[in-house]
């Protein structure tokens, strides 16, 4: 039985998901469908690509992800099949794979450009349902990704702003705010080797700082600013007990710089 | 393999959905389950006739689609179970079906009288899990609709606002808007058939207006608004990469006119 | 086919969640998965456990739920395995399950201590992912609870607040507010008991009063305060057709008492 996942910025609880599962369960009733998430900021390839590259890894192989962050759509911008690390991806070629495929270079990539895998009436702005979703269903039915149409030659990539390795500071920025507020930055767990992470580090945040890279939220007191390596592999801030992004007014793209002397 | 789809007005997350779930699968443990949307403005009976309208038909002949927006709960009003195109549907009847039995007249009409089919215990407040939701398990389970209750003559009809299609004129409102903040009108692509769609035509929506109807968001520079045919074939209102209902404080009913002169 | 829920405080749409998704799939790629609810309030261990106990027992026996409403995550906190009415258990045992447990005595309990069903790499900040997801689709496949650690003596158990039933008078709280704004108490209707549910009861509830319990919110007409005996058994205070705790500034903990003189 295959998987199918589903990313999208539609919104959570958009009937326009419900279309794009009722096409895939109408071609391939038996597929298990997971939302991976529909909250993608508007057209915010950034992002998709950043949460992909989080998520997908964690799928079994063969899973077949299904992305429509699509800001293009009606345009000359192709929709793509890539193979990746033994799973399958269908998205518009905008970026929104290119994190994924600086892990894992794409093993095969197809341009879906053959109608007979689409559905009969193609709109101009819902490719996701007329377009990817059929797709992606008769991948699930076994048709092979060749018959999707002809090789693509290569993934468009959206540059992925990393951060600055230095002698006596890293230099980053908040990449990313989850659903508790925490601050997930760009600086990651391998930019510190080799650094001390006891109180001799200083983590500067905007206006803020803290010292001291710890292993969890609850080693320090509550209303804490606290600097941890998250479950991503990601320099994290968090204020323990609380949400970081509302308590200091921070947003993404704040500068966050770890500092030595 | 049967699949139900759920269609309230609880809210996302809310822990109602997941009790309707647990009831299902008690009795049915092999259904697939779809949120088709939980997010149908509170008892906007109107609302879900339109988003089922749209969404439905895309799912597989057989599906039962079980809708939970019910502003009448505990009153007299009927719970049904219609069959429409092949689809079946249990839903309370105050109009939530009427779109969609506009375009597939009912083959059959039963009301749901049978407290065999029920929970053994019946609240006064939530007929979706202690009514509905054992009704479609059973379904799904192989039990023929007649044996939950007696025919049941007509639905109820809420009837549609449509567009006015003048001679020089077409009049209709913004019916809904989607998570983009795009504004989707009552006025549908038929109602344009015949007439310019070029720069002849103008399109006015509130204070606003615009020339054309174009086939896809992209064709215009960002901040422009747009007109085009949407994906669910009714005349559309966008700003290029932005949210016009914010950016232009459109809400839902806001008269919309296309005319040439 | 197992069926997994997932109950969770990382807000609907958080990639987190189809993380988890991701792991448990990986391992037992058959598996139902259903959404209970991913909007627990942040951290809020009470309010999972009101949901928790009023929505698992509709699922099948057998059924694993799996809850990471964990703020001690990375401390020494358990992460436990109850079996309670046949069904499965995973969390941390910070009293998330205290309300289940108050109804149905746990019936085995597991300290999930034997690292072979994690994740071979276990972060400090996210045991849903790591420790609970693997666990709970070990389970799935066949996994003796036994096997996952050693046994647990005790659940930990958070007192939930309970109305108080005097001689002429009820006196509780507003437990919930759900997604239409109504009040749901901790006055259940055994404790209504023998005592005159018509117009001698009144019921305040902060600065408002309304006469009677009424058996459906559609007996009274739009805009009145109405008591009812809600889907859970519990007092619950509507204002028919609108928004109870918006119309009314009500909060959680606002006091409601019935009193008959």
């Amino acid at each position: 039985m295959s998987i199918i996942t589903l990313t999208t910025d539609f919104g959570t609880g958009s009937p326009y998901v419900a279309a794009m599962k009722g096409v895939i369960l109408s071609i391939a009733p038996d597929v298990t469908l997971v939302d991976l998430t529909h909250d993608v900021p508007a057209q915010d390839v950034r992002h998709a690509a950043m949460v992909l590259d989080s998520v997908c890894p964690r799928f079994p192989k063969d899973t077949i992800h299904v992305v429509v962050v699509d800001p293009g759509v009606g345009t000359e911008r192709a929709i793509v099949y890539a193979r990746m690390d033994g799973r399958h991806y269908i998205a518009p070629d905008n970026g929104a794979l290119s994190r994924l495929a600086e892990h894992y270079p794409p093993e095969k990539l197809i341009r879906l450009a053959n109608p007979a895998f689409w559905l009969p009436e193609v709109s101009n702005t819902f490719h996701g349902r007329d377009i990817m979703a059929p797709a992606a269903a008769h991948l699930a039915g076994g048709t092979p990704p060749e018959r999707l149409g002809p090789p693509h030659a290569e993934l468009v990539a959206v540059p992925r702003l990393r951060g600055y390795r230095g002698d006596r500071r890293i230099e980053g920025a908040v990449e990313q705010i989850d659903s508790y507020g925490n601050l997930i930055t760009n600086i990651t767990a391998d930019m510190l080797e080799g650094r001390p992470t006891d109180e001799r580090a200083c983590i500067i945040c905007g206006i803020y700082e803290t010292y001291g890279v710890f292993r969890t939220y609850a080693e320090q007191p509550p209303g804490t600013l606290v600097a941890i390596i998250g479950s991503t592999g990601q320099l994290e801030l968090a204020v323990v007990g609380d949400n970081a992004a509302m308590r200091l007014g921070i947003e993404r793209g704040t500068i966050v710089v770890v500092a030595w002397d």
